[in-house]
């Protein structure tokens, strides 16, 4: 039985980009913002257009994903992925072209166990062909041809129809339940 | 029906990096090569080691990607497809992260019909999910799902086994071949 195709983004999911805004965003005009204020909401569809503004300038520069913070657990859970499915990163990142460069040499950097050759940037996920997906975004897998499995940011508390992983720790659980025997 | 999705490649069948190469080999190095000499085989296999590594050192710099010349028809050819088809650019770009930014750029410039959410930079192409993949290097067919077109190129003129175009001309009319009814 050949492996199962992981495909795991990277935004929110591995790379804590959640986090680098709201930092950034507090340290750029103080703390009107906190995860618990965003629940359910995308950071950017509770900002003033004029602030929203700032922080897509701030992210067109390549080098606000230089150094993100990694997600905790993604490290050892994606290695442990790795050793038992094929596992591709795929990461959303056309809007903002700078970011490509550095996003892959973040990628290299921090999980030097991911194949160079495994790694995809683009738009619309329905172009990846994988077993699954899990993303913080449940809107890629409309299309997606795969099983999309939520990891939880909290934008997405409110979503419901797909399995979730809440932390890296519950990663291999999950993927055991949504593909029995496959792993 | 649905709208067959054609995934197109970049590097050498809408970007002319090979005479890019070629042109700067030439440049740097003198006249040693032609593409009648380089029939049937891959610019990097026919180098030695140390003119290899002169090249790779210019195309690591982003900038050699910013300004490749259009192969021709390759506009209009496209502009075609995307009118009948979902057009999806893929292109194998993570041997050079730095030309990421530019080869983003340059499609925007060039085609800008191109819809941004539908480019894709990848490695393994087999992780694309479409119903036809129109590439120069016939490896990347091997594991894809989908039909594999050859876009000739001197490297290639070998190949047999799958559909061929060998001038953006004959794109409408191969695809009409490959899929009756479709277009």
């Amino acid at each position: 039985m050949s492996r199962i195709r992981v495909a795991v983004d990277m935004d929110e999911v591995i790379a804590d980009t959640y986090g680098a805004m709201l930092g950034w965003l507090v340290g750029r005009h103080g703390a009107q913002w906190s995860p618990t204020s965003l629940q359910g909401r995308q950071i950017f569809d509770v900002l003033t257009p004029e602030i929203a503004e700032t922080l897509r300038e701030a992210m067109h520069d390549g080098a606000f994903f230089a150094d993100l913070p990694i997600v905790e657990g993604s490290q050892s859970a994606l290695a442990a992925i790795a050793s038992r499915c094929e596992l591709f990163i795929t990461s959303a990142a056309m809007e903002f072209p700078n970011s490509l460069g550095p996003k892959f040499l973040w990628l290299q950097r921090h999980f030097p166990f991911v194949d160079p050759l495994n790694v995809v940037f683009c738009g619309d996920k329905s172009i990846i062909a994988a077993d699954c997906l899990i993303d913080d975004n449940a809107r890629h897998f409309q299309r997606f041809g795969g099983q999309g499995i939520v990891f939880s940011s909290p934008h997405n508390v409110n979503v419901t129809d797909y399995p979730r992983i809440r932390h890296w720790s519950e990663a291999m659980g999950v993927l055991a339940e949504a593909f029995p025997g496959a792993l």
